[in-house]
C-alpha cells in the first residue's frame, strides 16, 4: 500500500470542493493512474457521510483531475487484508459496497462526469451514481474483472442488467472489454455521451439547474425512483462475496501476475488498452 | 375551475371517435393549452370504463386537436378540492392514478400519438399507454414537476425507470426539462420518434393492423406482458400521496406563483418553453 | 411430421461442431425454411444437456446454415400431439420452454448469431441466449404469433419487456411484424446489429475471447446477472399454457389455414414477408 493511502494524508486522493453550499464536486486525483485503494475507500466513506448529513447539498458531481483516468481499478500492489480488514459500514455491507449502496440512496443527486477510463471501481461508482455523462471521444468504461479471472465486487451484476437488459449486461461483464462513448450511450451504460468539448458545460448546467430546485421535492422523487429500480442489498452482498472468493483463486492470481509483467499498474499501454491486454492473457 | 370543466359540458375537452367498432380515437381538445383539470378526469373515467367493457374495441389511439399540445399539466387555476374530492376508483386509487392503472390493464391496446407538448398529465397518460410514438420535430415530453417543487402524481417514478433504466429516469424527473423527439427515442421514453409528416400514417397503419387481429390473442398476450412489467399499484399510490403532500408546501406554492407571474397557464413563451422557465425560478 | 424429424435421423436438423473444447457451434440446418418441429426439440434437449455437463465448454454460438432463415416458426404440418406429447424436462416445464430456461441458466455463454429470419422459435432461442448479434441487412426478428391468433409459447412476454421495456415489447408482440436489424438494435432486441460482412468475424472474436477466460469466473458472474434479470419460471409456464390454449381456437385455426393457402410453410413470399402476410389475414 502506498504511503499516501494512510489516514495522515487521506485527503490526497479525493478532493471535495463546494462550488456552492448546494453543489459539490468530488474529484478523483490520484495520479498517474487514479488507482483506487483502501485509503481512497476511507476518504469516500467520509464524503458519503457528509453527503448524507449536510442540510444544504443537493447535487454532487464526480469527476477526475487525472488525464486519461476517471477512476481506475483497485490497487493490486497493496495487501488484501488492508481491503478486507476495513470495518463494515452502517448498511452491514463491507466498506466498498456499503459506500456504493449509500450513494444510490443518499438525499442528494449524484452525477458522474466520465472522461478517461472508468475501470472497475470507476465503473462501479458511476453505476451507483444517479446519472452518468461521458465524453464521446475520451470516456472508456470497463468491467474488466472476468478477463483476469475475477468477479466484480461493486455490484455491476446487479446494476447493469437493470440499466441495459440482460444481454448487453452479460456482454459488458463477460466480454470484459473497453466500452467507448458511442456504445456506452447506445447500451444505456451512460445517460448520454457528449462531445468532449461540450461535456463540462453540459454537466455543470444540469447540476446547477437541479441545485436550484427544492431539496425536499428532489429527495422524495429520488426515493420513489429508488423503490422502483434499486437492486436489493442482498444482490450487492452476493457480488462482493463472489469477488473476494475469486481473488485468491490460482486462475486469478496467475493472470494478474502475467498482466503485471506486461505493464499493468504502470502508466502505459497495458493500462491504456486494458481490454486488449486481458484478451491476450489466455492465449 | 373553468366552466367547461363542469359535468354539463363534460364532453367538451375529450372527444371519443369510433373509426371502426374495433378502433377508437380519443382526442384531447381543450384549447388553447390542453390543460387537464378535474372535469377532464371525469371524462377520462367514462372513456376508460367504455374501453374496459366494450366487446369490440381492440385499439385506442390518444391524440390531440390542439396545436402545440398533446396534453398538458394540471389545471392550477381550479380549487385543489375539486381534484382531491373526486371519488376513488375501482382499484382503490384516487381518480387520476386509478385511470392510469386501469388503462395499462385494459383489454385493449392503447397508443399515444404525441405531437406537441406532453407535459405532466400528458406524459403520464402516454406512459400508462401500451405504446408511444412521437413527432420527431414537434413532440416535447416533460415531467416538469420537480422544477416547481412538486412530485409528479401519475406514476412516472414507477414507470420511467422500468422503461429506460434508473439513470435516465432520474435525469428526466430531476432535470424536469423538455425532452424532444430524438432524445425521447434514444432513452426509450417513446417507442420511436418519426418525422412529423409520417407520424399519423404510421400510427394509423399500426392501429389498423392490430385491430385486424384476434382480440383474445391480443388480451392474453398483453396480460402476460403486464405480469412481467407493470409496477405494483402500491408504487403508484405512494407517488400520488407524495404529489398531494408536495402541492401545499410553501416551496411549491411560491414557485408556482412566480411562474404564473411569468406567463404560466397562458398561451405564450412560459408554456412553450416550460423547461427553460422552471430552470429560472430558483435564481 | 416430416421423416427427418424422427429420432432415427435426429441429427439432421441441428449440427453441433466443437471448434475447440471450449468453444462450440450449434448450427440450425433444416432447409429450405429452418422450420422447427418436435424432432428438433429432441435434438436441442441433447445439446442443452451436453452444454450443462461438459467440463470444458465455455461458449456456444448458435447460427444457421440455411440461407435466409436463422431459425423459423414451429412446424404446423405435424400433429400437435407430437409436440405436447414430449416429456417435461428437469425444470418441470414442457420440452420447449424447458430447453429455453435451461439455456439461460447453463454454465456456458450462449451467443445467437442472427442472419436471416428469427421467427417464433428462432426469436425465442435468441432471447433465451445470453447475447444476440444480428446482421444489419439480413436479420429479421419476428414474434408473429398474435398475427395468426396465437400466443407465443417460448417466453417472449416474460423476456422482451425486461430487455426493452413494456412499450417496445408490446409493439413487437402485438404488432407481430418483421423487425429488421436497425430497429432491433435501437430497441435492444439484439445487443448490436453489424454490417453483414463484419458479423461472423465479430462474433467469432468475441466467442474466442470469452472462451479464453476462466470458466469459474464466467459462471459465477453469469449466475449473479441471472439472479438480477431472469424471469421466474412461472411466467414462462404461463406463456406456454396460453400458447397451447390458443392453438386450438377457431380464430387461430382459420387464420393459419388461410395463411397456408397463401403460401405459408413453403419457400416464397409468404415466408419471406411473413409480417406483411399476417397483416392481411383480417381484412
Amino acid at each position: 500500500m502506498k504511503n499516501q493511502n494512510t489516514p495522515a494524508t487521506k485527503t490526497t486522493q479525493i478532493r471535495l470542493t463546494r462550488r456552492a453550499p448546494t453543489y459539490w464536486r468530488v474529484t478523483f486525483d490520484h495520479p498517474p493512474l487514479n488507482v483506487f485503494g483502501p485509503g481512497a475507500i476511507l476518504e469516500m466513506t467520509e464524503i458519503i457521510t457528509a453527503l448524507e448529513t449536510d442540510e444544504h447539498v443537493k447535487v454532487v458531481v464526480f469527476d477526475s483531475a487525472v488525464e486519461g483516468f476517471f477512476l481506475n481499478h483497485s490497487d493490486f500492489l497493496g495487501k488484501l487484508e488492508d481491503l478486507t480488514g476495513l470495518p463494515a459500514g452502517p448498511t452491514g455491507l463491507q466498506a466498498w459496497p456499503d459506500i456504493l449502496v449509500r450513494l444510490s440512496r443518499a438525499p442528494v443527486v449524484s452525477i458522474a462526469l466520465i472522461r478517461g477510463r472508468a475501470t472497475g471501481n470507476g465503473s462501479e461508482i458511476a453505476l451507483a451514481s444517479d446519472m452518468r455523462f461521458a465524453s464521446r471521444e475520451k470516456a472508456i468504461l470497463s468491467q474488466w474483472e472476468v478477463g483476469v479471472g475475477l468477479i466484480p465486487g461493486g455490484g455491476p451484476m446487479a446494476r447493469l442488467p437493470r440499466l441495459m437488459g440482460r444481454g448487453r449486461a452479460l456482454e459488458v461483464l463477460l466480454g470484459a472489454d473497453d466500452i467507448r462513448g458511442d456504445l456506452a450511450e447506445l447500451y444505456g451504460y451512460v445517460n448520454r455521451s457528449l462531445p468532449d468539448a461540450d461535456l463540462d458545460a453540459f454537466v455543470d448546467a444540469l447540476a446547477t439547474r437541479i441545485a436550484s430546485f427544492d431539496k425536499r421535492a428532489i429527495i422524495d422523487t429520488k426515493n420513489l425512483v429508488n423503490a422502483a429500480s434499486l437492486p436489493p442489498d442482498v444482490e450487492i452482498a452476493a457480488g462482493w462475496s463472489a469477488c473476494l472468493a475469486s481473488i485468491v483463486r490460482p486462475a486469478a492470481q496467475e493472470r494478474i501476475k502475467t498482466l503485471m509483467a506486461r505493464g499493468f499498474h504502470k502508466p502505459g499501454d497495458a493500462e491504456n488498452r486494458l481490454g486488449y491486454y486481458v484478451g491476450e492473457l489466455g492465449h
